[in-house]
Formats: structure tokens, sequence, C-alpha cells
């Protein structure tokens, strides 16, 4: 009898779920809507009755459910979350909870490291132990995978490069408190800001960029057009990211960085250039570490979440 | 009956060699000149001989011993080194000649990694899993470790954070290659870097700095003193490591930090003013990370290699 898991994704608007084969085939995936409102109380109970939902709907019988994996948008130590500002989550006991809600195993991570879990499972990393994972959204999140497991960190801030100090130069705060995190040059808003910078002195210089349609994709759009001022502006972001990563792997020391996130559909262009800078500032050893690009897109946190759930019960 | 290791510490000019019960005590320490001519053929055969004539003169029985431990000053992976420089070595599957040379199971490691699983079992990181120590000595050296396992990385080069790169400001090459090395201004050959460069532009003010007596020691104690020149040299030194180290957190989120090597004789001034840049620059989640005094100085590698030993074979 085949055996199952599902695979949970908890974002701040919408919950992605999967249900996989324990194999890991991905049968069927869906979303629901994330009801933040009073607490967030409602997340979990929702999940355990999509859960079941889908359970019934399928034929599949309970005792055929190996468990439930879980990626949480905050910091994950042993099932539990000290806080998810975006949920509106105080502490919450989510493996309990939901194990108790829905009668399996549930095991929790942090959504960017359970999406560095899927990647590694079945996407840019597939085949490694050892893999870094940077996700260039909003913001700038990482997974650190060793051994083929998640480091999670003494305070659930383990692969958190995104608050890698990067720059000296940056004045406006970032989300955490802190003033130039790699976070704030290097996700789609950092590389809206450089653009910004660069267009102010750019003087009478030519440039298809506008100052009233900047976003990731214009700049690297029109980077690829050969456009000089974009140039400037991807180079200063391939600087940065490739710097921080160089540092990265004087830590980690993976077999492969993958890259992915909304900024990542720029495709082998951005590889290359923050390859460039990569191999000009890691160390020796590391210089030919591969950077690819992420495979799973929006549905690593269900695949990695699967794979957590796996890892769990042994299977 | 006792069971006993030996933890050996392999560097360029001599090799530490410590009996330790397996229960941890240190029975002796001793040391012997590392030969490290003719391609450093001598090195393994001579730890075999000085082991078997050790346990000859304690009158231990050869089933008494566990195992070996030591750690070698270059890469190592799964017990096999590539290359190490300082002792003259090319390829040298380390585990296994000196397993046979030895009649003994024989575990190996990094010097650096090795030092810090020491300072994790018996020293300044007791108690802990996860922790990331850095020894400021001639270069910077670091080990990652991880619930309870040192992170060798996918190229040996897990905890090499000495080449994270720290300053744009720096001309001359590191030894790695690299250009602004953490190792060119945090060691103690940075220390004086960063001392001649403030000597240079300090004009008519005066220090208790001199041209001819530049040392991290000199430059700490005139720091310790009041000295201005010093204290802008030691707040340079601080804000490059206390940043660093910022990242390394984020990276792998360490319970604690542990700073050793010579420079660290400085003592508390120097986890101080390391710490005030480590709070500012660090994630908010890790911000309260203690930073802490190595404990076992230089018997840390012997410590160390005795440990790797013991888990080894699961003692």
């Amino acid at each position: 009898m085949a055996k199952y898991v599902f695979g949970i994704d908890v974002g701040g608007t919408t919950i992605k779920c999967g249900l996989f084969e324990a194999k890991g085939t991905l049968v069927e995936k869906w979303e629901i809507p994330t009801r933040i409102e009073n607490g967030g109380e409602n997340v979990l109970p929702d999940i355990a009755a999509t859960v079941d939902a889908k359970r019934r709907q399928k034929e599949i019988s309970p005792e055929s459910v190996l468990g439930i994996g879980i990626g949480i948008p905050g910091p994950v130590r042993d099932g539990k979350v000290p806080v998810a500002v975006n949920l509106h989550w105080g502490e919450t006991d989510v493996a309990k909870t939901l194990g108790k809600l829905s009668g399996y195993k549930v095991a929790a991570g942090n959504d960017a490291n359970v999406a560095a879990l899927g990647e590694l499972w079945k996407g840019g990393g597939e085949g490694h132990e050892d893999m870094v994972m940077v996700t260039l959204g909003t913001g700038v999140g990482g997974g650190i995978i060793i051994g083929g497991k998640v480091v999670e960190g003494a305070h659930g801030a383990g692969g958190e490069i995104g608050h890698i100090h990067a720059s000296d130069d940056i004045e406006e705060p970032c989300n955490c408190g802190n003033r130039g995190c790699l976070e704030q040059v290097a996700s789609a808003t950092g590389i809206v800001r450089l653009a910004r910078e660069e267009l102010s002195r750019i003087g009478d210089e030519e440039t298809e960029l506008r100052d009233d349609d900047l976003s990731a994709k214009s700049v690297f759009d029109a980077y690829k057009n050969g456009d000089a001022a974009a140039g400037r502006i991807v180079n200063r972001f391939a600087a940065y990211l490739g710097t921080a990563l160089g540092g990265i792997c004087t830590v980690a020391d993976p077999e492969i960085i993958v890259i992915g996130g909304g900024v990542s559909n720029a495709g082998m262009p951005l590889i290359d250039i923050v390859g460039r800078y990569f191999r000009e500032k890691a160390f020796s050893a590391c210089k030919m570490t591969p950077l690819v690009l992420a495979k799973l897109g929006n549905d690593a946190g269900i695949y990695g979440a699967a794979k957590l759930a796996l890892d769990m019960v042994g299977a």
C-alpha cells in the first residue's frame, strides 16, 4: 500500500499545500488563504482541515499518511516558533498543536530552510549533501544544509544570510534594525534601491531605465540589452552578493550554491555575473564551487516540507 | 581496565602529543620535532613511534588504546589531506597510513577544526553543541561546530574564516591570493598592519606606540593605557572582526563564539571591544550570542584530537 506525506508552506497571504507519495512524487498541489485575523488562530486548524479533506477526497486511509511537514515564515527551533510576525503569531508549538489537530506526526521548519531542503531533494541541489540556498525575493533568504540536514541555528537564525553586513553606505535601516544588510542591496527591493541611486547621478547619459518603472526585472532586462547604467547597477548588486557568498563558503564550504527567488528569473546572465565576483572573492579552495539556478520555483517549500516529514519518520 | 586515546597536533616545527584517559583526563603531554625534510616522509612514522614508546613507558596494553586522533595543518576530508604546505606533503591518506604504522584506528582533521573541537569539549565552549571558534594568531583560523560535529566542508575549507573578505582597502595580497581577507586585518600580523597605517598618518600626536616595536601585544597594552592612536587601531580591528563574526552568525548561528590564539591574550578588553561591534552588526536573533575567551591555549589541539578519536570509536 502506497504511503503519503503532506508538505505545507505557510505564507502571509496563502498556504501552499502538496500531497506527495513517500517516494517523492507530487500527487497534487493546491492553496488555501492564510487567515491571519485574531492572532492567526485559524491557520493551523485550517491546515488540519484541508489535509483531512484532501485525504478523504483521494480515498487515502489515515494509516497511509506518514506525517505532515510544514514551513513557517519565522524562526523555528525543535518544532516551536517564538514569533511569526507575518502570521500574527506569538509563541506557538507548531509541531505539537498541528499534531493534535490532525492526528499525524508533524515536522516544522523555517520556510526558507524548508525551501532549501526542497531544492536539495528535487531541485537545483539534487544529488548533493552540502548546499547553500539563497532566495532573492522581496528580501534575501537563505538555507544552509550540511550532511543533508538544515542548519537551524541556536536561535533559529541559521541561514539568515540576508542580514550579513554588506555595505557601509546604506543610511536607511533594514527591517531587522541594522544598516547595510545584504537584503538591502541584493533583494528585488535592494536592486531598485541601487537603481535609484544610479539614476540620481547619471546626468545626461542615455538609459532605457525609467524612474517610474524600476524593478529587478527592468534592470536585468536593460542589462541584457547592454544598457550601461543597468550594467553598473547589476555589477554593484553582483559584487555585494558574490562577496557575501564567498564569505558564506569560508564558513560552510558547500558543494553547490543554489540561487532562487523572483530575482533569479533573470537566469544565466545573473549566475554569470554573480559567479564572476564570487570567484574573485571566495577562498581558493571554494572558487570553483558551482552556482546554479533553483528549479522548483514556488513549489520548493512544499517539496522541502514533504522531505522534512519523510526525514522525521525515517522514510 | 582503563581505556586510552592519543591526541596529536601536528605543527610545522613541533608535534604536540597527549595521552588521555577515555573519560577525558590528560595523563601526559609531550612534544617531538616535526621533520619536514624529504617531503615530510618521517612525520607519520615518528608519530607512530612516539605513541608506541609512550604506551610501553606507561605500561598500557595495546588493547587498552582506543585510537589516535590527529590534527593536520591543511584541509582534511574523510581522513585524507590533498596537500599540507607546512609539512611539505602532497596527497596523503593520513588515517590509513598512520593506522597501518601504529596498528590503531586513526581519525584525522584540520588543525584549526580540531582545536575548536578541543575547546568545545574541555574549554571555552564546554557544555555547548553549536560553537564557532576563531583563532587569532599569525593568521586567522576558525572552526565551525554544529551539533557537536566539525563542519569539514566539501573542499575541506569549512571554518576558513580568515579568508572572509573584510576590507576593500588592502592592496597587498593575502597568502591565499585574494586581497582584503579578515586575516590581513585581524591577525597579529594584521594588527601590526593597521598600526603601521595609523602611525603613518598620526602627525604630531603623542603615542606610546613605536615604529620599531609594533606587535598585537604592544598595541593592546597601549590601548589598555588609554593611548588614543592604539584606541583607533583596536577599534578598527574590532570592527572588522565583529562584523565578520556577525556574518558568520547569520550562517551558522552558534550558541557561543570562542576566541583564542595569541592575540586573545589581550583578554577581556579584546572581548569587550569586539563584542561591541559584533552586537552592532549581528542579526537581531544573534546579538546576545556570548563571546568568550578560549581556555586551553596551545593544548586545544591535543584535546580536540583526543575527542576526535573518542567520537570515531563511539566512546
